[in-house]
């Protein structure tokens, strides 16, 4: 396959792609409100068509579709292509062009940083409905100078990223058959960040979220339905009090260790792999970033003297157990008295191998019930899987080996202390052989809030379109005769 | 003075009455967004005028004015007047009527009980400009029907009562000399219950309200500036989990005791008149309304077997220590992942005697300090002191024989647990030796709740805004005579 004629192309065709991008992202696909979602799925499903699938489908599930292709290219080898049409709302004050606009602003200036030459601004745009036109806009050049892609594409793009991904392991499990035809799975994202760095990273923590609620109505003493006078308190138990102690019985007093029984239990340390990652992180890390951006002055441990250490809890440790909020009685200005009726807690934590998330919730409620505490509630709200794959794995090679063609040496991390449902092709229920691997060149950022951007047209270090689109073909090409 | 020619001329003169009610209603005084004060307090002042106030003054404040007027009888006696004519606003959901419309609803039905024949449904009728109106009204006709009044009264309306009467302490300072001709404060309220029932309560709890910040900009660890992404908490530490483990050192574990040294030290056993009080209460007292107003299955001592230790405690004990609030980080539907930079604590404690609301926030910040939370702030939002007056008073028992003459024969609580500016009067500033007294009969509720409404024509047992009036004008004819 020759990549310089595809490069050519994708430079000739940059208005062209920049528009296709611009007519996806005018389409509003809001899964919270369900805004556009119909029209969006079938606007996807035409780019699809028009890619040549061999099959598509607007696979319905009990919320919002799938939009699925099947691209047969007669290749060896087949990518699963995970996507995700919808995006959050628009709605947050803040916004200085219309959101579903798609508007080209120019000399575009973030921080401190070089302006960028041209920029998309607008909702959806990094979160990431760009990445994915760039991707198929790849596609399309590769398809007008060599007739045919390197490899098979089975195109998953869920409606429901933004809702934890809730109806896609439904689709998965139900088009396990064909989805198993896939030798790994790729996620289109453009990667750089504002420095214009790149980082690999193969694995993802898991996550549990979960509300506890203690209130008058289930235990049986305090305010039952509403708050009521706070002078009652002289005489009336109050739930928020019992919520504090319960709280207080599931961390140490620095409350960075869950006290909880078990909790710890399937935690692996680091292996080989990870270890060597650490190590080598270890010597270079800038932890000047992440203060920065999380305005924190300190960590857990200190940074300077421990830095391996910090690493190897950040990346390989769960959270302890998070407080996400916390909200029950009068939370406005002044002084109204009240004794509240209920008080709730949203909590988190984030999952590492070998935990399972479907193991938290049950040692929550075995230390509320051993303490006394049976009575609050726990609601679970989400729960996800860690993924883990090797860098040394086909498809990490190609992509660490396309940034290296653009003279970017890539950081490596062990893994994203987020999550992303890549467990659900890792593990089950495709339990795909080769992982996966994602991140294009580009960069953009913002998602969920006001100004939301994809760099068009970068400043040198951070690259624009026509390179992000090069990376993508760079990476199947690779990818396609990688041993 | 012929109280009889009195009770006719109220009669007479109801429509004239209601109207006057009305146009005060109808004139907005929401001192929390200003709305109408200086409109409100000039009609208030033409009502003093009118009603042949020798001296009359809108007097300011930093705040809001107080407005103030002597009537001269050149009676012995003198009666303080307490008055309010500032109101909340009217924006929450659920009026059925214009809040400011002073709407009379006839056949007006509230529960399970019988209807009243007419209800002025309206911000303010019953939380007090009703009952301010009324007192007046009634004071109108006394002189119409006697020529004079038998007391002279000192009128202090404070437009500030809903800011927690901020600048009424320096107001009765400033006027400290003339006050103190006062022997005893009256507050016109319509004080019967929904089932007819009237109580005397000589005395209120006081007050410390404050809130308790935990964040990371103070503590120094944690983030600083805003809410991170939850993932964080494995190497960040939480502001909330500090606030939870010095929350949790304050309370006994069931939430009823407070363990903040010296915080009992100055409660005062009941005297013999409050333990008197207590004996009889606990033979008769229906805890059965209480239930079902705060909708509680169970106090925190039971009201069978402990009635007179529940009603010593609910009368005669601090409140251990009150959550009024609580809140930080996400307090939305579903899972969004945030460690929280901040959480905030709404507290507060009722007093008895001989507790001072000054003692208590050093006591707090001593027992944080104490136990290594000096970082966590301490806001003061707003405090006052508890008032106490005998049974026995002369205004008190010019109440009582009031009711009795209207058929009614009172309960007797030791003191309201909530809080009134009460202190004000009897104690520090102004030391009046008569005490305090308040009460007419009549009936209205749903203060600072959507459809307020004063009870104009009643149903039997709840009685209308003739015999409102009809009360004020036997109190103040009996306080003039009594001994």
């Amino acid at each position: 396959m020759n990549l310089e004629k595809v490069y050519d192309h994708i430079d000739a065709s940059y208005e062209h792609h920049v528009e296709r991008i611009r007519e996806f992202i005018r389409q509003p696909t809001i899964s919270n409100t369900g805004i556009g979602m119909e029209k969006g799925a079938t606007l996807l499903l035409s780019y699809f068509e028009h890619l040549g699938c061999k099959k598509t489908e607007i696979a319905q599930t009990p919320g919002w579709p799938v939009v699925y292709g099947y691209y047969d290219a007669g290749a060896k080898r087949t990518l699963l292509i995970y996507m995700m049409y919808d995006c959050m709302p628009a709605d947050e004050p803040g916004w200085t062009v219309k959101p579903f606009d798609a508007a080209l602003v120019h000399d575009y200036k973030v921080g401190d940083y070089p302006p960028f030459k041209t920029a998309m601004v607008a909702r959806g745009t990094i979160n990431t409905k760009g990445p994915l036109m760039a991707f198929l806009n790849a596609c399309e050049s590769i398809r007008e100078t060599n007739g045919e892609l390197p490899v098979n594409l089975l195109l998953v793009a869920e409606g429901e990223e933004e809702q934890a991904s809730r109806h896609l392991p439904l689709f998965l499990s139900e088009h396990k058959k064909e989805l198993n035809e896939a030798d790994a799975m790729f996620f289109p994202s453009a990667n750089q960040s504002l420095d214009g760095n790149i980082t690999i990273t193969p694995g993802t923590k898991g996550i549990r979220y979960w509300e506890l609620e203690c209130s008058g109505a289930s235990w049986g003493r305090g305010p039952k339905e509403f708050d009521i006078h706070g002078s009652m308190k002289v005489i009336v138990d109050s739930p928020v009090w019992r919520m504090i102690h319960a709280l207080e019985t599931m961390t140490t007093e620095d409350g960075n260790r869950c006290l909880i029984d078990g909790w710890y239990d399937n935690v692996e340390p680091p292996n080989e792999e990870e270890r060597e990652i650490i190590a080598k992180l270890a010597e270079e890390y800038d932890w000047g970033p992440q203060k920065a951006s999380n305005s924190v002055d300190r960590f857990i441990l200190d940074e300077k003297t421990q830095s391996r250490e910090l690493l190897t809890k950040y990346f390989c440790e769960p959270s302890g157990i998070n407080i996400d909020g916390i909200y029950g009685g009068y939370t406005g200005e002044g002084s109204k008295t009240l004794l509240p009726h209920k008080v709730t807690v949203k909590m988190d934590v984030r999952l590492v191998p070998n935990q399972r998330s479907s193991e938290i919730l049950p040692k929550v409620r075995a230390h509320l019930d051993k303490h006394g505490y049976s009575d609050i509630r726990i609601r679970d709200i989400t729960g996800g899987e860690w993924a883990r794959t090797s860098i040394n794995s086909s498809l990490w090679s190609s992509i660490r080996e396309t940034y290296e063609r653009f003279g970017l040496k890539p950081h490596i991390d062990v893994r994203n202390v987020g999550y992303a449902p890549f467990s659900l092709f890792t593990n089950t229920p495709l339990n795909l052989p080769g992982g996966f691997g994602y991140g294009m060149l580009g960069h953009g950022t913002r998602a969920h809030a006001p100004n939301e951007y994809f760099v068009m047209e970068g400043n040198g270090v951070v690259k624009g379109l026509r390179e992000c689109e090069k990376s993508a073909a760079g990476i199947l090409c690779r990818y396609a005769t990688m041993p």
